[in-house]
C-alpha cells in the first residue's frame, strides 16, 4: 500500500509501505476513505516533536471502511463506515473510564498514538487498535466530508474551548485565533446558547468566516482588541475567553478579556512558558483551563452533524487526492495565505 | 385606580379600587403598561385556590414603569421600565440566596405572593415589594409584547421543563402538551442544544405552532403515542420527557416515554395522586423532577431575547385592552379553540 | 466443580455442576474466595424473578483469585485477587461510556447478568465475561471480608442513595429503612459531608447498629415519624431522604420528610405501583431518582477502605462456609430476627 | 468608641474615635465581642494596598451583637449575636446574585469593603452595611472563638481551596504551605472525602500540625518535595493541589505536584507575574483556579461546626485583650516562630 511517510525534519513522501494488518485480537484495519491534515503534522516536519521517528506514516484524522476485524473485536464488521478519532483510547483505563482518553495510561498515558507513536491515517490503510472502544460508526446521512473534521479539529474546539471554558445560556464568549480550531469553538457555542461571540483575528478572510460560523462580532487584532472587547461586554469581559493560538502574547491577551469569575480556556499548543499577571488576576476569581481533546464529544458532534445543527462541512475549503499530497501539505501550510480552513484528502 | 378584583369563584369586575401605594421601605409602585392571563387566574376563578381571599386584585405577570420608590430601593428609579416576575424573592433567605425564591422562608414559604396573597397586576398599578431582588430593567431593544411572557410562562417551560430535566447538546426531549407553558419548553430547548424536540399533543393548531416553536417532530396525542415516540428514539425513549399538562394519565405517559437514564420533568399542576408503576421504573434509573417556577432564569432569557436568539413574542397571539379584561379572559379560557396561545392586555 | 444452583422457586441445592471455563477471548475465570447472598437472591428463591431460568448458578457478588484468562484480557493475569461486581460493563456501549452499565446495551439492556441471566459466584469458580472492564484488583490492605461488600450492597447504598440523592457538605439526611443497604448510604453520607443523618427503622438492633455507621439520630417507624423528623430538621425536613425498603408506604413515607426543593433517593425495589400526592408534591421543587446500581463507584469505594475512611467490614455479620450455604440463606432470610445485616461466605 | 486606625504605612493606634452610627436604612451597628487579624491587615500596614486611606479603621472578621438597626433591616434585631465576614454582600447584584459577592458590583466590584474601604471590625463597633444580606446568625452551641474563624480565613481555605479545586471523595490532596489559610483547606476536605491530604511546608510546628488539622501525610518543603508527593501518589501527582502561600515558587510547585486532569487552586495573594510552563502544562487537561472569598459557604461551616464535624476552634492559637492590640499583631506578624495560626482578640 501508499502511505505519506516521515523521514526526518523536513522530509516526506506518498511512498510503498508494508500493507496494514491486525496484529492485536482488538485491532481492526481501515481503508481511508478521506483524510485531512492537522496542525500538529507541520509541527512534527518541523522537527518540534521529537516522540515521532523517522520512518512513521503520519495522520490522526480519517473516515474509512472496516476491512480486517480482530477476533476480540464485536461493535464493527467489514464494511462498516467509521470515523477514526485522533485519540485512541482503551476504554478501561481509569482516565478513560472518566473520559479522558487523552491521558489514556494504557497507552503510556497518552491518547494520541495515530501518526506518532504508530503508523497513522495518511495512507491508503491504517490499523486501528482498541477498535470497539476508539472508533464511531458514520450515520448514514453524515458523509465523510461532514465526518472528517469529527476526527479532531472540531472536537478539540468544542472540547478544550467550548466545554472546558462552561459555555452557557447568555454567556458572551471571545475566541482568540480564528483559525480552524478557533472556527470549531466558535461553531459549536450555540450548542449551549451562547448569546454573543467575538471573534478576534489579524485576518480579514477569518473574521467573516467567523460570522459565517455563527460569531456575532469580530475584532481585528491590535493594540485596541482589549478595549473593543470590553466595549462589547459592558465593560467586565467576556464569560469565556478562547484562545486558540497558542503564543504568550495570544494567552495573555485572552486572560484580559476575561470578566470577573469567568473562565480562560487555553487551546493552543504552547512551545515555552507565559508570565501570567498573578498580582492582578488572583483577585478575579478566574479559572485558567487547557488541555488535548479527548475526542469524546464525537458521538453528539455526529448526532448535532445527522440532524442538520451543525454545518461541519464549512470547515473543509479546499480538496485532494492522495497523490496531491505535498499540494495538500503546501496549501495547509499557508492556511490563512490560501483562505483555507482544512483541507480534505481522497483517494482519488 | 382601577383593577380585575376577584369576588369569590366564578366572580371578577375590573373595578375601581384604592390606589396602590408603597407600604415598606423596599417597596416599589409600577403603572402597569402591559399584563396578561396565566392559566392560575383561571383557577382561581373555578374557585381551586382556596389561599386567595375574595376581593383580591389577580395577576402576577406584567411589564410596566416604575412610578414611586421606597426608600431602601437602590435598583431602580422613577421611570425605569421593568419587568414583573410572578414570583417575588426577598433576597436574604436561605431558599432565595440558593436560587429558590419559589420557596421563600420571608414571605411564608411561597414566592408566588402577587395576585394570591397580595394584589396583583391586573390593574392600572401595583405595589412591587422586595424590588430590588424581584424586578428586571428591560433592555431597550426588547418589547414590553416580548418581555411579558418572561413573567411566567417562558421560564416556567424553560426552568421546569428545561432546566430540571437537565437538556444537553445531543438530547432528544418529548414535550407532552403544546400549550403555551409546554411551547416555552419547546423554545427553549435549542439553548441547550437539543437535536430532536417532539411535541405531543391532541389540537393541531398547537402542534403545527410547535413546529414554528422549534419542534422536530410531532405525535398527535393517542393510543399510539408511546409507540410513535419510541419508533423516532432508536426504540428507547428520549433523554428528557417533559409534562405540560397535570393530569395522571399525562404523566404516565411522559414516563413512559423516557429512555433508562433521562429524566421525566413534571411542570403540570395536579390535581389529585399520580399512581407510578415503580416496580418498572425503580430498576430504569430515571428521574422525576417538578416544582414551581422561581424565574431566576429571566437575565438570561432577556438577555437571548435581547440577542436575537428567543422569538418570545410569538408567544403572544392576541392583544386586548384594559376594558376589554373580561374578552381576554374568554379567550384564554379557550385557548385550544380560539387558536390563542397568551393574550397581551395593554393600558389602551 | 460445586455450586448454589437454582431449581425453580423454592428449590436450590450445593451440587456438581461443569466447571467454569473461557469462552470468548475477553473472560476469565475466578476461583471464589468469598461471597455473600443479596436479597435479590431470596427473590430470585420466591420466583419473582421470571427471567432466571431453572439450573441457573446464584449470586452476584465476590471476590476471588483469576486462574484462566482469555487471550483478549489483558488488565489481569492468573493470580489476581479481584473483586466481582454485581454488574459486568462491556465498556464499549453507549450506557457504558456514560457510566451506566447497569442498562449497558451490549448484554441486553441490563448490566446485572451474573447469577441471572448467566451462571454467578455462588461457586467454587465462575467465568466472568468482559474482564478487563468488569473487575477490580483489591489493594492489598483491603481484606475480603472488607471487599467483598463493594460488590453490590455498599456501592448501591452509596450511588442509589447518597450520590443520586446528591447529599452535600451541611447537608440533612433522613434514611428510611436501615438493613445492609440502607446501612450502606448511612455509612456513607460521610464522603459528602452530611451533618446529620437519621436512620428510620422498625427494628431496634438496626438502629443500634445504624448509630454504629453514623446515623446521628434515629427515629423508631411509626406513626409518629414524620413528626419526629420535621422536628430534627428545623420543621421543613430533611434535604436528603433515601428509601431503602421498597413498599408504597414507605417511599410515600419518604417523600413526606424531603423539604421543598429536596430529594427523595428510592433505592427500594419495588413490586406493585406507588400512589404519589402530586397534589402537594408538585409546587415542592422536589426530585425522585431511582435506579439499579452501576459499581461504577467501586475505584473509589476501593479507596477510601483501603485509606481507612470507611469501615466496609462492619456490614459482614455472620459467617459460613460453602456447605454451609443452607445455614446462611436461612440466617439471611431472616435478618433482622438474627441481628445479621450481610453474611460472609468462605470456600472453607 | 475606640478602634484600630491605620496611619499610613508602619503606623497604627488603638485610639478615640467617633461612634459607628447607622448611615443608611440597610446598616446595622455591631458591638465587637470578637475580633482577629488576617495577613492582609499585614499588607495593608506594610503599604501593599494602596487602596486603604489613612484614618481608615482595620479589620474585616468579627463576631459581636447588633446594637443598632436601620428601618429597611428584617432579618436581624437588637441583641442578635452575629458573625460578621470579611465581604459584604449587596445581596441584588448580578455577581451577588450568582453567589460572588467577591466582585458586587453595588460596592464598585469588590466585595471587601470593611477595613479596607469603609471603617472596620478592630473596633469596639462597626458600622456593618447590607445587614440582611451580609451577616449570619451565630447558632447558640457555637462560641464567638469557634465562629469568628468562619470570617475569613476557614471560608478561604475552603472556598478558594477546596471547592474551587473540586475536591471529590477518593481524591489526593496537596497543600503547599500550611499556614492558617492552607490549615483552613486541610481542615475541610474531610467534607468532600479526600482519601489523602498532603501537607507542604519548611515550618516543623505547621507541620505537625497539619496533621492535627487532619493531614494524612506531610512532606517538608524543599528540592525533594515534588518527588515526595509524587511518590505518595502513584507517580502522577494529586488530584488536587492547592497553593496557598502566594509566590511565583510556590505556584510552580503546586503545578508540579497535579495529576494529568487535576486542579491547581491558587489561594495565595500575589505580588509579581508567575512564569507558568505552558509548554508542558498546555497537554495535561488541567485547570487553574484563583480568587478572593466570597463566604458564601459560611452557613454550611456553621452547621458542620455545630452538629461537632468541623473544630473550627484549633484555629486559635493566642488570645487578646483590646488593649494587647499591639501585641497581638506582633505575634501574628511572625506567626510561624512564634507557633501561631490565628490569634483572638476580645474586648477584655
Amino acid at each position: 500500500m501508499k502511505a505519506l511517510v516521515y523521514h526526518g525534519p523536513g522530509s516526506k513522501a506518498w511512498e510503498d509501505v508494508p500493507d496494514a494488518a491486525v496484529q492485536e485480537p482488538t485491532d481492526v484495519v481501515v481503508r481511508i476513505d478521506t483524510t485531512t491534515i492537522c496542525g500538529t503534522d507541520l509541527h512534527i516536519l518541523h522537527g518540534d516533536v521529537p516522540t515521532v521517528d523517522a520512518g512513521r506514516i503520519l495522520g490522526h484524522e480519517a473516515v474509512g471502511t472496516v476491512t480486517e476485524v480482530g477476533p476480540a473485536v464485536t461493535s464493527f464488521a467489514v464494511g462498516d463506515r467509521v470515523l477514526v478519532p485522533a485519540i485512541t483510547r482503551c476504554g478501561r483505563c481509569a482516565y478513560c473510564v472518566k473520559g479522558m482518553p487523552s491521558h489514556c495510561q494504557t497507552l503510556g498515558g497518552i491518547g494520541w498514538i495515530l501518526g506518532h507513536l504508530i503508523d497513522g491515517t495518511q495512507a491508503e490503510f491504517a490499523r486501528i487498535p482498541f477498535a470497539d472502544t476508539s472508533l464511531y460508526a458514520v450515520p448514514e446521512n453524515v458523509s465523510n466530508e461532514q465526518a472528517i473534521f469529527l476526527a479532531d479539529s472540531l472536537p478539540t474546539g468544542y472540547e478544550v474551548g467550548v466545554l472546558a471554558g462552561g459555555v452557557r445560556p447568555g454567556h458572551t464568549v471571545a475566541v482568540v485565533g480564528a483559525g480552524a480550531v478557533g472556527l470549531g469553538s466558535v461553531l459549536t457555542t450555540g450548542l449551549w446558547g451562547a448569546s454573543k461571540v467575538i471573534a478576534i483575528d489579524s485576518n480579514k478572510f477569518r473574521l467573516e468566516t467567523a460570522i459565517e460560523f455563527g460569531a456575532t462580532d469580530t475584532v481585528e487584532a491590535g493594540p485596541n482588541t482589549v478595549a473593543e472587547v470590553l466595549a462589547l461586554t459592558d465593560g467586565l469581559g467576556v464569560d469565556v475567553s478562547i484562545e486558540a493560538v497558542g503564543y504568550p502574547q495570544t494567552l495573555q491577551t485572552a486572560a484580559k478579556l476575561v470578566r470577573p469569575g469567568g473562565t480562560i480556556a487555553n487551546i493552543g499548543v504552547h512551545g515555552v512558558p507565559v508570565e501570567l499577571p498573578m498580582q492582578e488576576m488572583w483577585i478575579q476569581n478566574v479559572t485558567l483551563t487547557m488541555g488535548l481533546v479527548d475526542t469524546v464529544s464525537i458521538p453528539i458532534l455526529l448526532k448535532m452533524v445527522a440532524s442538520g445543527h451543525l454545518p461541519a462541512e464549512k470547515m473543509g475549503t479546499h480538496t485532494f487526492t492522495f497523490d496531491q499530497m505535498d499540494e495538500a501539505y503546501d496549501v495547509f501550510k499557508n492556511a490563512a495565505a490560501n483562505s483555507a480552513l482544512k483541507v480534505i484528502i481522497n483517494p482519488s
